[in-house]
């Protein structure tokens, strides 16, 4: 009786986003419910077009609503570095701090022993592929600073060596334990100006 | 370049709900865009269906699917009890707290000098009315414990007095300056019980 089933419904769906408790899907939805035209339906349609319209890059694994996506097609980004990251949210944080001009490959995901995460599981061999047929010069791997993104990191390097492409990681900064994506823009584009080879 | 546009917007109109920032956006919107399908598009109708079916009751001001609202048509609830309360929001944590059982009146706000709202801004018209023609023998003001609320109890104390209706008002129990729905039901169920006449 509190509340009917649409509504319900949609707070169930939004607590379920990272970051919104049941509370505060709650607020949002009453804050949308006082202005259904204006908030409401804005939302749903731009959810809605998202869906239909963002797709992988085929090349790097950005989302983007075409690939290749605008990176990968910008004339102006060198596409002798590419740039490593885990997943699209490091990819993100890494344009927002200005940090790159080359080109990204998205894992979409790391190395886990735990977790049973195993090379197959990563995009690695569309990478190889890449280094191989786009005459990529260096490799910057910008992975997080855990066990995981060490393991991964070290995977990466052997596999690359027979390529004879330059591999580098992002200078020690990055906070350990520390996830890329929540850094300031500062830090992160200091650690990234500071790479060093491995 | 980071992003285009249908991302960029969602990410912009996710962030202006309370709860969420700019970060938290960005976050809900990646985890989506791994499962359009199963999790965005959901979500799109969902509020499209919220949008479309909720209202405010013409009865109560509470927010549902008809009106009058499930708890106004609930023949098992004690239309002599009225509960008086600032918004939906507060209607639904008395609801999550089981601290009533009698029927509500949304005021849409509460008086307040500095943010310009007067008793016309908010709906005591309807609730004289409700009280002179549904036989309703106790108004609990059920008002946040800050000035605005207790501004507003005694002005609806003083506009009641005529009716011959006993007003009473929550137990102090509620903290000063604290918003109801945010208390644990149980202070609330408590505060609620021990309300007296004022
Ligand atoms: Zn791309
Ligand atoms: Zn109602």
């Amino acid at each position: 009786m509190i509340a009917n089933d649409p509504i319900e419904h949609l707070i169930g769906l939004l607590s379920r986003l990272p970051g919104l408790g049941r509370r505060s899907a709650r607020r949002a939805v009453l804050k949308m419910l006082m202005d259904p035209a204006g908030r409401m339906l804005p939302l749903a349609e731009a959810l809605q077009h998202a869906a239909e319209a963002v797709r992988p890059c085929e090349t790097c694994g950005n989302l983007d609503t075409a690939s290749p996506c605008g990176i990968c097609r910008d004339a102006h980004r060198d596409r002798r570095l590419v740039c490593v990251v885990e997943g699209v949210a490091d990819l993100w944080a890494l344009e927002r701090a200005h940090a790159h001009r080359g080109t990204y490959h998205v894992l979409g995901g790391l190395l886990s022993a735990l977790g049973g995460t195993g090379p197959e599981d990563l995009s690695i061999a569309p990478l190889l592929r890449r280094i191989e047929e786009d005459g990529i010069e260096e490799v910057i791997l910008a992975l997080p600073a855990t066990v995981d993104g060490a393991t991964t990191a070290h995977y990466l390097t052997d596999r690359l060596k027979p390529t004879g492409t330059t591999v580098t990681r992002l200078a020690q900064g990055v906070p350990i334990g520390g996830a890329l994506d929540v850094l300031d823009d500062g830090t992160l584009a200091a650690a990234f100006k500071a790479r060093r080879p491995l």
